[in-house]
């Protein structure tokens, strides 16, 4: 019924299962990634515009300025962030975007897309969380340790989504991911095109005009 | 996730197909409808506790006085409302209810129940919403001309609800309220209780009691 895109905010728990879920979620329906920018170097492979826009440091700081990110922060020396046009190029074509980002950054999107959806993929419980990350095999049990602090401070956020998505099943967690972006398409703020349209189609009746 | 029922309150204008709707959606999903308390008659075959609470006036006002109804209204000389005590245990025993009620009761049960899920179903259009009352066969011109104009007041509460159903194709209609009802159990307001299991959860883990 909508136009527009919607865009949705995928965050959660690292061992929540969020880049499978992507992955799964991507092959089987058509939905739009964000392109991020960054300013470290490509890797081998990697295409301008397609796994990330490459930027100048400069460049990268210049869009800073003109506000041309919608998020954005610093990693190990590297800017990593979010371009505002592609974004709203997309929704404006009706695409459904879909970024997926931590929280401080979800939360800034939201600031400045309060139409946002904002999901929160977790596991079932945090016993199932801790023995996924140690199932990994590739962490010392420092970082899983660093990895759980983390998780505690990253719950008292969980208030701030819309959606809380519990990542048990992978076929079953896509379609609840892709059934709620179907359904955010039918939210009252989404259709005020459509009820002005059916506001003024009654007016026009009432006065006689149809 | 959620245990607890969700309470879906269903308005729309008369000719979108509500009734039907409500018919084929309750045929086809485990739903309770929420029954109404009347002071009218029963007609034939109609059972007390089924179709309607059948109430003496005074019982009826001595529940409005005790603020038992969550809404009611006056009605060619009866009273007509919803009991409070019914759709609470309904959704403590984690049943998803549905009212289908007209839209000042849909804005009063929203008051009182905030997690209320507001449903307005609408035609594609108005002409489509003429013509269907039209088709009906069954009303004057003049009848259909006040349901029109009252329509229009209508319309103007639209922005107060939460979702906005298309009733165009019927089981498409029924399978995306049946969709939205769904994917309110995942709201993080729904998952108060989960997300503080999850908080709990970790804390006690960076305690090192897990």
């Amino acid at each position: 019924m909508s136009r527009k895109g919607i865009l949705t905010v995928v965050s959660g728990f690292s061992g929540a299962g969020k880049g499978t879920l992507m992955k799964a979620l991507l092959k089987k329906y058509d939905y739009e990634l964000s392109i991020s920018a960054t300013t470290r170097a490509p890797r081998e492979g990697e295409v301008h515009g397609r796994e990330y826009f490459f930027l100048t440091r400069d460049d990268f700081e210049s869009m800073i300025e003109s506000r041309k990110l919608i998020e954005w922060a610093e990693y190990v020396g590297n800017y990593y962030g979010t371009p505002k046009e592609y974004v709203e190029q997309q929704l404006e074509a009706g695409k459904d975007v879909i970024l997926e980002i931590e929280i401080q950054g979800a939360l800034k999107v939201k600031e400045i897309f309060p139409e946002a959806l904002l999901l929160f993929i977790t596991p079932p419980n945090i016993t199932e969380l801790k023995s996924r990350l140690v199932g990994r095999g590739t962490e010392t049990m420092e970082t899983i340790k660093k990895r759980l602090d983390r998780a505690s401070e990253e719950a008292s956020y969980m208030e701030y989504y819309d959606y809380i998505i519990v990542n048990d099943d992978l076929n079953e967690c896509v379609e609840t991911t892709h059934q709620v972006i179907v359904n955010e398409h039918n939210k009252v703020s989404q259709n005020k095109n459509f009820i002005e349209a059916i506001t003024a189609e009654l007016k026009a009746m009432k006065e006689g005009e149809i």
